[in-house]
């Protein structure tokens, strides 16, 4: 079963206290490919321009990433930098130019509409209402946003949660969505928005996931270096979404098992720069460290 | 199997966002005995002010708390004064008179000695020596410590854990005695400083658990709402080591069990200020939220 994602594709310029990288690919829709192709098909709508490298494309490609829906138009591509403090939670964004994705039209080519699994990366809601107006009954839509459109977009952030059955957020957006601190009572706010199930993102610290019948708390793979944490939450919900998309498995294990492997994923994504190890990455590598995953977290009940 | 906990007891005046109480029970040892008597009878050494009401010792006693190792000195009794702020994570201590605990030498009561589980909770690491000395073979020793200790007596403070099993600190101590900010770096230089096992208390967000032969990483219990953080370290030590003494489980099966019921038990004192929800707690309500826990964890693995 495919996996359509709907998002950014950028280059971005990363800085952290380990080193930097100079316009690599990057994007939600990159990050999120890449790392849901480990487990299913992919599809991605997106937008690139003239000056986007034929390498990258190869590289999305080589993962098994249908590239039908990437529209390449006239101007620059989407262009970020940001640069991560000592605590590698802190980033400072330095520049952003929007470029080809200030006019972004997402359309679907002929054949996507019935994409089952569905995607719409953290970019306009009106956007994302415009995919959601192009499908035709998807199983599975989630949804990422940021700050930027729950300040600026609320009414139609708000149209967009009544119709997606997954929202993928992390926690400081989920506080300011809810305008509650509290994990549990910000997940039961945003619960009532619309989604029948609430993923937040807690970086270093793991997922918490709240839907009205149960309810999961997961830590994050410990790792001891952290070299990039760029993509780690396009990441996570990119193999949570194949994971989905691959096992079909309905029902609360599946979910779990689906979050688990989201986890671990992005648990790779940050041990390089960019989406150097992402590209790299096969799932009997994802296989192992979900065992040694299982191996860390499990006790007797 | 009895615990003994060597470490202050106190007023205190608590400040939170939800409320405030003045001059209650507190102290490392009300804490950790209060926790730890859920599961094992409870040794305590320490010492109190002549202000000090026999309503707090009948309370501890009620408890099944063993007070005989608990001195009453002339002058006052310690006292904290702390105000947390809307992040509760974040504190301002206000006020903090040492009063008896400035002269405080732990002597263990004749028939204590042999006592097998022993926590020296935070205080001057020549006090958590002296304990030491005082100790016919223990099964187990534990400590805690604190960012005082960490810079003012770092020497005396690696004696302390080259004779521990067992150090039992929170994240922020663990980067100042490591000096490293990742938390896998950090328990592992502390893990050459002596201890078998390092147990970095997490906040709101667990516990990590990290050893030459096993790592073990578990969340917190999910809250709707906090009231009062006070005292949940010492909680989650407490029952941590009351339930180690009372099942007397080795190998890291009985270790992780501990941990979790650590977890579960320091997630009732943090629903209500001081240690007043603690000191109505059973062992039933524990049990029952340990279950609520495995289901809110288990995933397939």
């Amino acid at each position: 079963m495919s996996v359509l994602v709907v998002g950014s594709m950028a280059f971005d310029s990363i800085e952290t206290p380990h080193g930097r990288v100079d316009r690599v690919l990057g994007g939600s829709a990159a990050y999120f490919a890449l790392a849901a192709s480990v487990f299913a098909p992919v599809r991605i709508v997106g937008v690139v321009g003239e000056d986007f490298p034929d390498e990258h494309l190869t590289a999305l490609s080589r993962s098994g990433v249908d590239l039908e829906g990437l529209q390449r138009n006239a101007g620059k591509t989407f262009f970020w930098h940001g640069r991560y403090h000592e605590d590698l939670n802190v980033r400072d964004t330095l520049e952003v130019q929007l470029n080809v994705l200030l006019d972004f039209v997402p359309r679907l080519p002929a054949g996507y509409e019935d994409t089952e699994y569905v995607f719409l990366g953290n970019m306009h809601p009106a956007a994302q209402l415009e995919v959601l107006s192009q499908l035709e009954q998807p199983r599975l839509v989630a949804c990422d946003t940021m700050d930027h459109w729950i300040h600026e977009t609320p009414g139609e952030l708000r149209k967009v949660l009544e119709r997606v059955e997954t929202v993928v957020i992390n926690d400081s957006e989920a506080r300011m969505l809810s305008g509650h601190d509290n994990v549990v009572r910000a997940a039961r706010v945003i619960l009532k928005m619309g989604p029948r199930t609430v993923l937040i993102k807690r970086g270093e610290y793991g997922v918490f996931q709240f839907s009205d019948s149960s309810s999961f708390v997961v830590p994050a793979y410990p790792l001891e270096e952290v070299l990039d944490p760029t993509g780690a939450g396009d990441s996570f919900a990119g193999a949570f979404m194949g994971c989905l998309a691959a096992d079909g498995v309905a029902g609360d294990d599946g979910l779990r098992r689906a979050i688990v492997h989201g986890n671990v994923t992005a648990s790779f994504t940050v041990e390089d720069f960019g989406p150097r190890r992402l590209m790299a990455l096969d799932r009997g590598e994802v296989d192992e460290r979900y065992r040694r995953f299982v191996e860390l977290t499990r006790f007797h009940g």
